[in-house]
């Protein structure tokens, strides 16, 4: 049997078609779109479709369908409560979604939850008895394994790190507050510190390469700053310089809350490797308060992460 | 049979004898000297032996003396291995009390994980599956409860939530840091916020009482600035109100990070009551990323917390 695992984020939709042994098929990915949660829930089932269409898979041959968005849900994974960067507040996602399938099982969890899932089994968190993964996207997502098991809060609503404060009345976040470590830590908010400097600085390698992107009238990826800062550009790595502080003392906060074997890092921002990795290792270390941490490492699902942990939501695919 | 329990504080080592009911039937206070960790042991001991005397019990007749220190302890509960405020760094201290006192056990754990196995027992986390105690003192202290049981870290080192970033990059830390919560959360913190504040207005109250307490060369205390609020003076108004500002995006973040059923405060400060307790779950309430949270409560075993915990960490004490 397949399954299809769908990454639902603030700026794409990702689907893919996963076979038993944990591989994916057949991928898609399409922008999220603008309008209703009726109609985004349209756009989610036909990038389902698609993924079974290019792998010439039967409907009927899916034993489930996983869905992974960026926000809290509740506890019995049918509605989404907030999920700030999809617009989407007591949303009833599942069922809307569900109805474009009468018979596949439909199921629905937070997206850092769903790619911890996927860590824990093939990935960075394999083995461990606590661990954090944070994932650097448009939001900051984040799962929490203690015992081995997924955290899902006290009370059931979840795990938000990326709303810990981090610079207390610092910038907006999307929840409303300032200073979240989201609003400092996540790929858009390297995006937008680059923008500003970008802006001071038009003769940067960065600036002309937003005005390219914008050019081709395309939305830039915070992979952009990275590949400036290879480049040699001196004002993309005065603004990762900055990222990279900022995440160190995430990093350290997290190190000192939970103790953890290891802190795994999601996200294209990954791809940067050793670029990001070592400076952020050796700020965190500095900042921690135990003179000894865990790990710090890439997650290893990599962009995948959130389709195979979606996958997963229905039970153990893997062989 | 008798116990012991010992608060080793960075202003204050409360000592406390403790009967099979949980009373503490004699108490003695005595300001944390300066010297080596050698001659810090003897002055605990010292106050040890005052309660006894106090109550006209013999060491024979003490079952255990626990002590909590504020700092990282190893796992063993040997060695205390941070310590900031008591300028500890890798001292056995453990041993150094127990020399004291060859016929009683001796232990030694966090004053943190000692309050809240207090309130777990006693007091304001009775019952609760999860639930995170502040300790607001001379540095902010922390206990994390999962599942019933105090979290000792996922490898073994402790919970460090007032060395969580709060203000990256703001107020000096005593763990060397800049803009930890305690650096903003402890009473101390309030205290060197006041201080500030009322060195610019000369003839506020609270410039007027810190002139006071200094004249009769005493130590002032957090309290300090409560009575000056009371008493209507705008100056420590506006100095408490920021405070509250501060410890609410504390409070919003570990509601956040660990959807907990209870938040207890406990320390000095929470003499103010409503004063602190009323702005403080509003602003935790806007704060918070959950749209329900757990309750916000002083801790119940007040400025005994320590001492019971101390005492309870033999095992069972309560009848």
């Amino acid at each position: 049997m397949w399954r299809v695992g769908i990454d639902v984020g603030g700026t794409f939709i990702k689907a893919g078609l996963v076979n038993a042994s944990c591989e994916i098929v057949s991928r898609a990915i399409v922008p999220f779109p603008a309008g209703t949660p009726e109609q985004i829930a349209c756009t989610v089932a036909d990038a389902a479709r698609e993924v079974l269409r290019a792998a010439a898979v039967d409907e009927r041959d899916v034993s489930h369908l996983g869905m992974v968005v960026p926000g809290s849900i509740d506890a019995a994974g049918e509605t989404v409560i907030d999920a700030h960067n999809l617009g989407f507040h007591d949303v009833p996602f599942r069922t809307l979604v569900a109805r474009q399938f009468p018979t596949i099982p439909v199921s629905m969890a937070n997206d850092a939850q769903g790619a911890a899932l996927a860590e824990l089994q093939i990935g960075a968190l394999e083995g461990c008895k606590t661990a954090v993964l944070l994932t650097l996207g448009t939001g900051l997502g984040a799962a929490v394994v203690l015992n081995g098991r997924l955290f899902a809060g006290g009370t059931g609503q979840g795990v938000e790190l990326g709303h810990m404060l981090l610079v207390h009345d610092g910038e907006p976040c999307t929840c409303g507050n300032k200073g979240c470590a989201e609003a400092y830590c996540s790929a858009s908010a390297l995006l937008r510190e680059a923008r500003r400097v970008a802006a001071n600085a038009p003769d940067s390698l960065l600036a002309r390469c937003f005005a390219g992107v914008a050019a081709a009238d395309d939305a830039p990826d915070a992979r952009l700053v990275i590949d400036c800062v290879r480049a040699g550009d001196s004002t993309a790595q005065a603004v990762f310089a900055a990222y990279i502080h900022r995440l160190s003392a995430l990093c350290a906060s997290v190190f000192n809350i939970f103790d953890p074997e290891v802190i795994a890092i999601g996200g294209g921002l990954c791809a940067a490797g050793d670029l990001l990795f070592e400076p952020l290792r050796a700020q965190t270390s500095q900042q921690c308060f135990f003179r000894t941490h865990g790990a710090l490492v890439p997650a290893a699902a990599g962009n995948s992460a959130g389709i195979l942990g979606a996958a997963l939501l229905g039970g153990q695919c893997c062989a």
